[in-house]
């Protein structure tokens, strides 16, 4: 059987490298992920305030307890409204911080492993790092399966048919803006549902689109939750939940 | 160093597996994927006439002269207009001998994986296998790396920020369309360009996104082109084309 590194090949020093670990379930990581993982000389990743964080947890597989790591945790919760400037203010901090950190890895020659849920270019905080660091460094972006499509892969629910035009709105938009943009959509996604779940259950139902509408929660992990989004009572909503809507277009 | 059937398992009898093998470079399939297309007992997949077929080419270094193959090639190219009713009925047809095929291979007991490039359940021609053959037959679908993630990560081209938008439109759609739907984004991925380059350009001016147009040509893969929209004359356009535009939302 053919190996991993034959493949995947090995990280190179003084790189840094932005690895989609995918969605959650480690089977979903690339090859080019799973063997950098495996390669790279520090394990560098995002977590919140007393979480493990989500991509560290996929790769636990393919890290041994010898391996330099760099855990960044972020200064706030989602708690605070992203558009509040004392937010702005403490997370643009917090960025600047972790690039000193990494840069003085990769200055020391080591190769660097910045691990990103779904895929590093779509809505991820690698993002921030690659903006600071990418003209100075070598930097090398894998890009990974995203949330979305963990979703609805497990809701079984191809999200695409056709000429479908697909609308990938953040859950936290204002709700009038939402139900606009739900109602010109063949087919949806609503990222971030965290505590906008209410407020996106209202704009889906506004637009015509509950019979639709499904709700994931930590899709592929081990602690997935499907259901339809009009069955949601009582449910919490959670940073890692979405909302798909399946398109109906041609059927061949 | 772990074996990929470690983590990604493998086949089981009489299952049909939509494999997403992902952009095209073959390091960005999943370990699920790769352990799948090493075990299936069959490896299936579409192909245009005269061709290898994009998804049969990204696993070739794992898929031996031994195996067994189904290659299904489509009756007509992309040059006929896809709600033109003769196209309709021939591809209606070819898709229902093709999910025949496949019914008699997991009737006889076989594993088949068939090949979906990026992700099955996106714009993906599995999906007309799988509403043929999902509740007759145990499916599994392996989510995998869009194309449009591929073309994203090699313009090094976050696509979107904060609480950008995005907007994913079929090149297909008539001027107007196109223009207004690229109007009202933050950020958008124009899919299959093929002949409607032209047409997709004057809509990206129209729209006035231009200077943040990146037209993608077989993203991730050997032969890959990539360059600033605008500088498009006498670029001929392919199926495996996309423009990128880059949402523009909050840095921090």
């Amino acid at each position: 059987m053919i190996s991993l590194e034959d493949i995947g090949g090995r990280a190179v020093a003084g790189t840094l490298y932005g690895i989609g670990v995918g969605p959650g379930d480690t089977r979903y990581m690339t090859l080019r992920a799973a063997a950098l993982v495996c390669s790279v000389d520090v394990i560098a990743f995002f977590a919140k305030k007393g979480r493990q964080g989500n991509a560290r947890k996929v790769v636990s597989a393919l890290v041994g307890a010898e391996r330099r790591e760099l855990r960044f945790e972020y200064p706030l919760t989602d708690e605070v409204p992203a558009d509040h400037s004392e937010y702005r203010e403490q997370i643009a901090g917090f960025y600047k911080e972790t690039a000193a950190a990494l840069e003085a890895e990769l200055k020391g020659g080591r190769s660097v492993g910045l691990l990103a849920e779904g895929d590093p270019f779509f809505y991820g905080s690698f993002m921030h790092m690659w903006r600071r660091l990418d003209e100075a460094f070598p930097v090398e972006v894998v890009p990974g399966v995203t949330g979305m499509s963990g979703c609805w892969t497990r809701a079984n629910a191809p999200i695409t048919w056709g000429d479908d035009i697909l609308t990938v709105i953040p859950g936290t938009l204002d709700e009038e803006r939402l139900t606009q943009r739900l109602a010109a959509s063949d087919a949806a996604v609503i990222m971030k549902i965290g505590r906008n779940l209410e407020k996106v259950r209202r704009a889906v139902e506004s637009a015509g689109l509950s019979d639709r509408a499904i709700y994931v929660e930590r899709g592929t992990m081990a602690d997935e939750l499907i259901m339809p989004l009009r069955e949601c009572d009582g449910v919490a909503g959670t940073y890692f939940a979405m909302v798909i809507i399946p398109g109906q277009g041609r059927r061949l």
